[in-house]
């Protein structure tokens, strides 16, 4: 097959009576195998796309010793990278920001670490050393960290599933810390194993649904706090919280919910400006503070007159105490432990590089996955020995930071420092904070995470990815928060398979005049061309397809000989097959295209392959398809196809 | 974006200084929509595509009524399609084939069942009523119809684990027929939902590997019968078997080795005999049966010299007892139940399937899969009712079958009828059966099914399909039968995604002289195209694989910049992504390439997308993606592409 260069007259004439004759001169190419490669060399390649495709070592390469070693410290801690060029300027914006998002995070901390069923002092614990390992390894500028909502939610309802946290508080903790830890060691593997990858299978929609349903768990929740009901059930489901709302009606407090939806309004309004004028970002960022220095006040001068207002009570003063002894890698609850760990691990990590990502691309830097992951898993499993729990970059938070001006890591020091000063010297000042303000404060920070909009937008673009969000906002509300998931993933991974399982097939035609081969159905400007039937295939032949792709073509091939039957057209004589989008093939592929050769030959009908790419090819080659497939049995384009077996058929006087 | 004929001079000069200036018209075509279809439309579609890929109303269309019943029978009961022009001709075929499969069914039925921990007799019911009843409903000529060794083996091996036979023979007996049930109720089942396609998730390499392991743990459990040994493991896995072996050297007999050894030689002799000659089949056809009787003949001569041989003792005449008395449907054991229908129905469809295709492919006639399974199903689930366990058409007796001429189904009606003659007058003949023979007589059709050839071929054509074959043959060995199943098809779905997650993208250059854009690395005569980065994804767009291949495409982009920097060339400035085959995309899909675009454009470089296919062409519509892209931001053909870009330039004056 090597190159030839033939004279074909007519060699288009579709069968629609419009065609001229013409003369062309078309030049046959043959098909190229790829380059040879060993066994050893495509694993190498295929090792590399799957665990190195960013080429990590790239920048190392022509440098010298030294250079190599600066660049190795700077790839492990990103703080070398920009704290040589730190400079008043930089340190006045992260001063501002810092403070900023210290005053979210302080009530934040609270109320979160409240959802985790959480002494609320963990929250603050976990908003004072996360930050500042992370300001020492993540690579994000503007990520501020500290306890999110919903991993907060998770580790909440998957732990006291089994374990009681006012019955057993301190099992409760130790499983929290152990879990944490998990949660850490977990996310730097994925990182160290460059898995970071399989964070991915959480598509958009799934998050969308989860989110949103995990936002109307959250907020049902706080129907607790915002009504004064003290009896309330542990599970998280809508049904069994709505019916322990309506079912300890004589619980409500007037008082509370007075107060408590006084400030959820404040709250909610603040907010709704901050979003509406990005500029008074601060509006919202000040508002849960100050809300709480007012609600405590409140509460403060009214002690003597209600006890119908529940408040957080005693907080101890002091730093971190540490918490390594509190792990523990054995016993009946480990396994809960390892689950959950993994389970707010992938949470908090996917919420974490997703918020990292957005900020690094509105101010175009890069952001490393990987190096994230292990950033994060680090400040986990360190977290989890200093009293913190599973801590990742709160998108709330994040965003505030941004829009107050974060330059660089150090907002998430300044941050740190605001919050050492409060564990050292304010706490007793939050013993009169009504419960029923962190409720509003977490109420209105989920309602920001049910994204309708994004909802909406893939029904109106993608109607499986709409189901998959439902699948997954139904799981979590009606199932459980983990099932939820692994429904909704199933659902994304079950799409990918039945695409390939039953993969489209489409007839093509050529665009008169010209070499363009096009779907018959979807290009009017295409027709038929004589004695052929151009298929082309639309996936990979695989194990799962091989079966109904023969079967399908040999029903085309029915179907186009009943067409030329009553069309009185001339007979079949070729099956061509585009091979352009079969990406690869297996050998229950290879042996699906033998048995379809077979069988057409049987019926005096020619197969024809066009265009295999080079992993295709090269598979087709080492099983000798290509030699039964006989001299015409190859060709680079469709075009080259029809005219070199065109001709062909007219020098043996065939019409 | 309508149809506009440019002329383009020097459109395609490549950047190894061999350009020729040319004058080409370029003719743009515009990128259609697919023809548009509601939401329901597309549904209904992809439903017909999944479930009804065969279209199986086709013949029904344009027919009369007393033909559409007429038709629907036939389909219903493929008896009626050759039943009316049965004649003596084809009878006397199918007796001769007939009587010679049941001489190899008998000893078979009464081996398979032990296989299955099973009474000898059930193998023998099982022999009768199910090929009676694939007669009436199967649509394979050459199928026959009877217990086969692996779905014995994997009954025999999941019941034992919880069940012990022989301490419990009666909940055991119970289990099988009511794991028959299952199984035929899960077959039917698939075949009525039109779900056979699942069973295409075994693929070939999987099935090699776990029948060659399956294969090796049957003959493994066979030193059983063949030593003589008395006290054996219940356990599949090959190493408590093989000390189980060794550990009772003491049971070893000598008269039952030399005797199960010489009859051994004598099988495998004939098995080989008939591979090599397939005309001789009947040697190895018939010598089961007359080892049988031999051996029979042997023992009850010396019954009284020596106790060392172990033989079947006495079993009941007459017909196959009902037994829907036997099934239960509750209890402790369901579960188990079930999951043993599921896999030894999955498995033997498989087989029955397969074979049916097989022995249909040489003759030409086609074996409608989801029919098939309906035939298999219904045989199973009555079968369950009349004291039989889990039969499908097995591949050894089936070659049997057709190469001893078999025309219809009617040979499973004689060797029915032999089997009914066998159970009411015969039973008593085979009280000194000994069953070192049953082993030997299992050995040689096990052995049979270790495809090492098959593997050597997989290993040679497709490194990954090896792997997956040797996954599924070490973890029936070693793991266990389930288990192993399990782990081959994960690795085989593994494979699916990870195509998915890392696709190839490649870079393309032109062809000199043509309008063919090929991979520059497989094709040496392609080369750049100045100003241009031409690159072909070879995968769907895709949650898993958005964030890679954005990354991958700038980073492709960072590469050609400084390759361009490097050789003087002239500078990028447009990126020319060809879809072609890009199969599908899902809204993270769409998001990246907006990503995409936007990083581009602040690099001052183009986005440009050429042939987007049907689905993913309405998808961009819908996202507004390509109005975004602008004018010159799609076209049909790269060429198009390059020639429109490049004049556009040259209008406004850049290089």
């Amino acid at each position: 097959m090597g190159h030839a260069t033939n004279r074909v007259e007519d060699m288009a004439s579709p069968n629609t009576g419009t065609a001229t004759t013409r003369e062309t001169i078309v030049e046959i190419h043959s098909v190229c195998l790829p380059p040879k490669k060993t066994t050893f060399q495509k694993l190498k390649k295929r090792f590399a796309d799957v665990f190195f495709p960013d080429d990590p070592l790239e920048r190392f390469r022509n440098q010298t010793w030294r250079n190599k070693v600066i660049l190795g410290l700077q790839s492990l801690f990103p703080i070398f990278i920009w704290g040589s060029q730190y400079d008043l300027k930089l340190f006045r914006s992260d001063v501002v920001s810092g403070l900023t998002i210290a005053s979210l995070a302080i009530p934040q901390g609270i109320s979160y670490a409240k959802l985790a069923n959480l002494p609320p002092i963990v929250g603050l614990y976990s908003s004072f050393v996360p930050p500042l390992i992370y300001s020492i390894l993540g690579s994000s500028k503007h990520l501020a960290v500290g306890p999110v909502s919903i991993a907060s939610l998770v580790m909440g309802s998957m732990l006291s599933e089994s374990v009681s946290p006012t019955q057993d508080p301190i099992l409760y903790l130790k499983l929290a810390f152990t879990s944490t830890f998990f949660a850490g060691l977990f996310q730097a593997s994925l990182g160290l194993l460059r898995l970071g990858f399989l964070i991915d299978f959480l598509s958009k929609p799934t998050l969308v649904g989860f989110t949103a349903g995990a936002a109307v768990i959250v907020s049902l929740q706080q129907l607790k706090g915002l009504l004064g009901i003290v009896h309330f059930t542990g599970k998280m489901q809508f049904i069994p919280v709505m019916s322990s709302v309506f079912s300890n009606r004589s619980e409500w407090s007037w008082e509370t919910i007075v107060m408590g939806l006084g400030f959820l309004i404040i709250l909610l309004t603040t907010r709704h400006i901050s979003m509406r004028k990005p500029k008074l970002f601060w509006i919202s960022a000040a508002s849960p503070l100050a809300s709480v220095v007012i609600s405590t006040l409140l509460v403060f001068l009214i002690r003597n007159k209600t006890h119908a207002i529940s408040f957080i009570g005693h907080l101890p003063k002091g730093l971190n105490p540490p918490s390594s002894n509190m792990l523990y890698f054995s016993g009946t609850h480990l396994a809960l432990a390892i689950k959950t760990g993994i389970i707010t691990g992938v949470l908090s990590l996917t919420e974490g590089i997703a918020v990292g990502r957005t900020f690094a691309s509105l101010k175009n830097y890069q952001v490393n996955g990987n190096k994230e992951m292990m950033a994060i898993g680090f400040m986990n499993m360190i977290g989890s020995c200093t009293s913190c729990y599973v801590t990742t970059g709160s998108f709330s938070r994040s965003a505030v930071n941004y829009n107050a001006g974060a330059k660089t890591a150090v907002s998430n020091i300044v941050l740190a420092s605001t919050v050492l000063v409060t564990l050292l010297f304010l706490m007793p000042l939050f013993h009169y904070t009504p419960n029923l303000i962190l409720a509003a404060i977490i109420l209105t920070a989920v309602i920001g995470l049910i994204d309708y909009q994004a909802a909406y937008k893939l029904y109106k673009v993608d109607k499986f990815d709409f189901f998959t969000c439902m699948c997954a906002f139904f799981g979590v509300l009606l199932v459980s928060v983990p099932l939820g998931l692994a429904i909704a993933v199933s659902v994304s991974v079950i799409k990918i398979l039945l695409h390939v399982t039953r993969p489209n097939t489409l007839e093509f035609g050529n665009i008169h005049g010209t070499q363009i081969y096009q779907s018959l159905k979807r290009y009017r400007e295409a027709s038929r061309i004589h004695g052929f039937l151009i298929l082309a295939v639309e996936s990979p032949i695989y194990f799962v397809n091989s079966t109904y792709l023969q079967e399908r073509i040999l029903r085309w091939t029915r179907e186009e000989e009943t067409r030329v039957k009553e069309n009185n057209g001339s007979t079949l004589k070729c099956i061509i097959l585009d091979m352009t989008a079969v990406s690869s093939i297996d050998t229950s592929g290879i042996e699906a295209l033998f048995e379809l050769r077979r069988r057409l030959e049987k019926q005096s009908l020619q197969l024809v392959l066009v265009n295999p790419v080079g992993s295709v090819m090269e598979k087709l080659h080492k099983s000798k398809i290509i030699e039964s497939l006989g001299l015409s049995g190859l060709y680079l384009t469709v075009g080259e196809a029809v005219a070199d077996l065109s001709s062909t058929w007219k020098a043996h006087g065939q019409p």
